[in-house]
């Protein structure tokens, strides 16, 4: 059961952040929030999203599971208005979920938990070199090395105590390294992995409007994006798997 | 004969009211202003198009008839910027029209009425259900049904004094309901039909611009909107027949 | 030898005036700036370019002449923001461009100039008929011309004392006349040529920005226009063959 009105804006973000990694998800709906963990179909990168009831303007479920179709949710959402309220409703095993924004009122078919992969397990991997960096200064930085190249090494330097960035393409090269004076924290650990760029992409752009980003990294390992959403009441990890480095 | 001038803005929200229904036209000239009547290829929708001497700045025309590309109309004239004045003159006989407009002198080819359709008969149609309502109402609700479905359903709820939009997808629903606070009018009388989205997109961004429109409907009957442009000296009428109700 | 430093739009602005022509070409760097001289495949078209030294914030070179991939340039550094320094480095017989800016660092591979056309020689026109014309006017008239045709007569009117560009389409015509009033200055001489619109749409894209063109005209001669950029500091020519008037 679920019965909710959110931030038309919240929302949105939510299902945004949701969208760049999967087009579908089991959505666990509890007393204090909601939440979901899914792996993209390549098993190469995973979201685990919560938004807290906090988040919500009223908030009333039960534990359950839901089938969300992602993609066609941010396609019927992405008009709502600022200041506009949605309101959730979902009753115990239905099949739709009714929602309703600015006078529309949707009934939503649900997908078949079924037939969606089951939630990954929590992987524990230690990923030592820490970085604290703004959002759009990350994107921004996926955004040039994407112009030359399709992946990018992404690491820390413990001496200089920078967060450096390095695409390669077929004949040019760019470098980006921040400073102590950019960075939010680092920790002077060092690290260096590479990874692709059409999965950075789409996570930089939702992790652009975060002020604050969490980067963790290991040699050759993956790399962990934490950062907040809905004013802080809701949480975001991207994990994406290392690239091989290859000549 | 003809020769005019009117505001460029106004001249081009008169093509557009036009080319949203069909690429090509009979205009009628008279001393009294402009008029045309069409049916597009498909016989689904009508346009009666009336633009009166007034919303001209200067106008001297005898009765004519003239074929116009209004496609390539739109093309040419979607640049005049805001507060120029198009001139238009035509001979009797001729076979074009000489537009000028800051500065640029057109040369335009009229096409040979006898290659257009003949002007139709104006259809007599009891529609007892009348609502007025805002054109940007209207175009968002069109626009937020064509997300989920290619046909949407109109109607008036008489015991709750409600005008509604219902759009099926293959698996989703959509419904707004628009209560007496949100119309300008409303005749309490039973009346729902189904339309074709494909028209009414069209037609509803053309719409969108007007404060009011007069939606007229019936039991599974076409819908006729009736709106002003030119600031009340033109007036548009679009007549859509109703797409079959099937499962 | 290259080492300078220059504003970030400065530099945009002359790498589409040469982009509009040439995807590569040779820059010729000297003591008091960089210059380039280039003809398109199609031998249709030529450009002059020249930026002093004084449009730099620091500049030094030697003798010397490099192959750009003015493409490739225009790619990557169409995100420098307003206000960004963009520095330049490169050693005697380097293969490879030191480029950074707000923090990224760009290493770029230039092109052997052995595999870049030749310099061509400036040719000895005489084009007696001159206009200047505010560089927006210019690029209006190109852009109404190209919705109707793909190639337009630019000529002189000595009586009158007008410049005219004349477009003719398959079936319509369109005239764009600037009086005294509408010009710089005019030297009333008898002049006309047709232009391909291919060519001066590009042109005419990069001329928008230009308070001042300079437009010389012969009868059925090229067309030369001149302009400055970087406030001053840098200069462009332009030259367009003529196409044959046929009917």
């Amino acid at each position: 059961m679920l019965k909710a009105t959110i931030d038309a804006e919240i929302f949105r973000e939510a299902i945004e952040a949701i969208s760049a990694l999967v087009p579908e998800c089991r959505l666990h709906t509890a007393e204090d929030g909601i939440t979901t963990r899914a792996v993209d179909t390549a098993n190469v990168a995973m979201i685990a999203f919560t938004l807290k009831k906090e988040a919500f303007d009223t908030f009333k479920a039960t534990k359950s599971e839901i089938g969300v179709d992602i993609s066609k949710m941010k396609n019927i959402f992405n008009m709502g208005g600022k200041g506009d309220l949605i309101s959730l409703e979902l009753a115990d095993n239905a099949q739709k979920m009714a929602v309703s924004v600015h006078g529309y009122h949707y009934s939503i078919t649900l997908l078949d938990t079924n037939t969606i992969r089951k939630d990954p397990n929590s992987p524990t991997i230690n990923l030592p070199g820490k970085v604290v960096i703004s959002g759009e200064d990350l994107n921004n930085a996926i955004k040039a090395a994407a112009v030359i190249s399709d992946k990018i090494a992404m690491g820390i330097n413990p001496k200089d105590q920078t967060f450096y960035m390095v695409a390669e393409g077929d004949t040019d090269h760019i470098q980006r390294e921040f400073g102590k004076d950019e960075l939010k924290s680092l920790s002077p650990v060092e690290a260096r992995s590479l990874f692709s760029l059409d999965y950075l992409r789409d996570m930089g752009k939702v992790m652009s409007k975060a002020t604050e980003v969490e980067v963790c990294l290991g040699i050759d390992h993956p790399v962990r994006f934490s950062f907040d959403i809905a004013g802080g009441n809701g949480h975001v990890e991207y994990l994406l798997a290392p690239r091989i480095e290859a000549d």
